[in-house]
């Protein structure tokens, strides 16, 4: 027996209080309209818990109804996980799930619910003289259980690592209600399955991340940064190679972006000014951190060997806050600024590092093979072998027509590309809805017998999440 | 239908070759007699497949017979994972898979196969100027494959990570006889739930690993090394924060060595000579690797801080590789050299860093509240919250007088501070035969409860490692 929308909102409210409980679509914007405005099935209702013991509730509640059950943090994701699918789902917002329940430098941990938005942890843990490494461009109002949900990478993945290797334990709610109670804070614990892992990046499919024991480090006295030029992303990889082996695990950063990126934040009024030494076809943004009391200079002194070894062309080092802070932003607006030239194809791609410059090079030239005039905007985290592979219509076309004709068929060659180099067609963002499909196409049939196992163990009823990721099975 | 012995060795022999199959008990003792000598339970056969199709051949035929199947590699696991519980099982020997088929320095990875042993690892990593840094006692026999299945750790944890920390990915075959094909060089994809982890750390029960892609890093141009005087954990606590502080991730070691561990080395001439600055109640073993092009001395001046700030007595760096060979050594027999002194009591333990001085001292009063006279000797790896808890009998005492009436009540003593204090019961060495038992006590119900289900799920007729970590389903 399938319940109605009405009834849905009376057990929830009855569970919750009324105050908790969404049912009127046009009270659900907040809740429904993503960054992509790609998805617009709407829901039966939003349930704002305030407490884990209400999360197990409405759980344990919708799994003896049957009814989709929806884990959504601040709704920042980029394939669809955290809005709906089918029309029935329940959205469980975890906003009010927002406190940072402990800090402990020592231990160097931080032990925070799910609704806690990033720019908050990275501030709580600046106060007690630490940092919580996880930037990305949507930190305002991504909030950690998204975040851990579709294991998020961002800028500092070289260094400190993704969502999942920030992660020591996690708290969930599971498909019955129950709580697993996986937080620790230890480096070190052999007994059994690895669960906590099972979790992070599981888009909420096998259980609700309700809080996470998150690894903080100690902050850096310093910063270095710097732009520098260079031919192309083949001159990038022996940098980052020299790089890699004089500066370690202290390299935070190395980002790849081509001119058309500073031409297009410059003309829309994105930068103040050139944050970069002069016209170049690419640049790079190398970031190193410096410990207390070590000596400055590791990043000049090896960029001037790279110099010497003709790598690089020019260089421009950050000499205040305000010059790192402009190199940042000249990063971080590379998909906002591409918004202002119309529509974009995009792409969120990974493959071994060594491969980088032969998925650019051959990317560029099949996508304008099928579209003559597509401008490429390929940028990102080359350290990871994790290229944003975008591409802006060509300018003065239609957008609605150039994403007809070409959306499609620039996916296909690209990804094409990728899985020949053994890459990955989604290095961050994750599945979702957007790319259900494609996973089916690309990803290892075992391994997705694997998962499918995996989740009717896990969530029998399928209330969880339905269909995102795995097709629902019947 | 149960087979005879002398079946399955049949069996066995028509799908690999008779060479590759040993029927007989008194050819068995390599893969029978584990380190510990504590399990000595006899096996049907041992299979010794040298392909990863002969694997698939052996995990199939024994899912159509009910046959429960033991993965093994060098043999050298302290919980009895890879020996036989039941006596009918049949170890699946993976020595000869033993080809490191790729190494790649510029995408920092070696795809090894599961029977490659640690040391020709190493050799591999270090002909292309890198390292392979899982660095633990048994690196001379232990293999590839079971240090993945155990998620090993070893000294090096600090500043590379354990095992699952090394693995970027795995290729394993699966309870049906399937291929899983998990190996890639991807530092993020984001496409389905986390089966590596989940292999990594398995013991073997959910899949049996046949190969790996692995992180390779830049080899340090250099190592400082020290041994410090300290007068206790409470000590050592706030020297490992500034050690961290101001060094950060290439702080590579962090090792504490009760007195009486030199005491036995020198008097068991295990040392040539004592690689410390003079007497102490404690040592640390502190090791910081330095990268090409930088100027070394960052251990000298951190160290130099520690002094004056009253965290350490007295320290001595290595002067010369003999020197850096002689501290490691010292840190290195500390398990051995304990055997030389009759019976031990051993835990491997994991706390909250900042709660290992607590857990030393309170586990020290207890055992001897528990037997007066007993030797503690507690050592290892501080920087992980992961000591090895060590007691020696007390001098003179008849050894099997003492396990008998202490070994339970020790072992009770310590679990129960190490889980008060939020910690885990197997730190490093996993859970096999010998915790299984404790595991049921001591973990979460839920997550018992969540691994059975994802075991029956991907193993349903419980042929893979049976009865290893959890107990086998009827």
């Amino acid at each position: 027996m399938t319940l109605t929308a009405a009834a849905i909102a009376a057990h929830l409210s009855a569970l919750l209080g009324a105050d908790a409980v969404i049912g009127t679509p046009e009270q659900m914007g907040n809740y429904l309209n993503e960054p992509r405005k790609r998805f617009h099935t709407g829901a039966t209702a939003v349930a704002l818990p305030s407490s884990v013991s209400q999360v197990q509730a409405i759980v344990r509640w919708a799994n003896e109804n049957g009814v989709g059950l929806i884990p959504q943090g601040g709704n920042t994701g980029l394939v669809g996980a955290q809005v709906p699918l089918r029309g029935d789902e329940v959205i469980v917002s975890l906003t009010r799930l927002d406190r940072i329940r402990a800090i402990d430098t020592s231990a160097g941990t931080m032990t925070a619910e799910a609704g806690v938005i990033l720019e908050n942890a990275h501030t709580a843990a600046e106060a007690e003289n630490t940092i919580f490494p996880l930037w990305l461009a949507s930190q305002g109002s991504a909030r950690i259980g998204g975040l851990l949900s579709s294991n998020a990478g961002g800028v500092n993945v070289l260094a400190y690592g993704n969502a999942r290797e920030l992660t020591m334990g996690v708290e969930a709610v599971l498909a019955d209600g129950r709580l697993y109670q996986g937080l620790n804070a230890l480096k070190k614990d052999n007994t059994g399955y690895d669960l906590r892992d099972l979790l992070v990046g599981a888009e909420g499919t096998l259980g609700i991340i309700t809080a996470a024991t998150l690894k903080i480090f100690p902050k850096p006295e310093d910063y270095e940064t710097t732009i520098v030029n260079i031919a192309g992303p083949e001159a990038a990889l022996p940098l980052f190679e020299l790089l890699r082996a004089r500066i370690g695990g202290r390299l935070n950063a190395f980002e790849i972006i081509p001119h058309i990126g500073l031409e297009l934040q410059l003309k829309h009024g994105f930068l103040d000014r050139d944050p970069t030494a002069g016209p170049s076809p690419w640049y790079a943004l190398i970031e190193v951190s410096r410990m207390a009391g070590t000596a400055p200079g590791a990043l000049q002194a090896a960029i001037e060997v790279a110099f010497e070894q003709g790598l690089i062309d020019n260089a421009v080092f950050a000499e205040a806050l305000a010059d790192r802070t402009r190199m940042w932003a000249f990063r971080e607006q590379m998909s906002e600024v591409q918004s202002k030239e119309g529509a974009s194809i995009k792409h969120d791609v990974s493959v071994p590092i060594a491969a980088v410059p032969q998925l650019i090079a051959q990317g560029i030239a099949a996508a304008e093979r099928v579209c003559p005039g597509i401008r490429p905007v390929p940028f990102g985290h080359m350290g990871d072998g994790n290229i944003h592979f975008n591409f802006s219509q060509p300018a003065g076309a239609d957008a609605r027509t150039f994403m007809a004709d070409y959306d499609e068929t620039v996916h296909d060659a690209i990804y094409d590309i990728v899985l020949r180099l053994g890459g990955s067609v989604s290095a961050e963002h994750g599945i979702g809805q957007l790319k259900r499909e494609l996973l089916v196409q690309v990803k290892d049939p075992v391994a997705l017998d694997m998962m499918r196992a995996i989740k009717t163990a896990l969530d029998p009823k399928g209330i969880l999440n339905p269909g995102k990721m795995l097709r629902t099975c019947p």
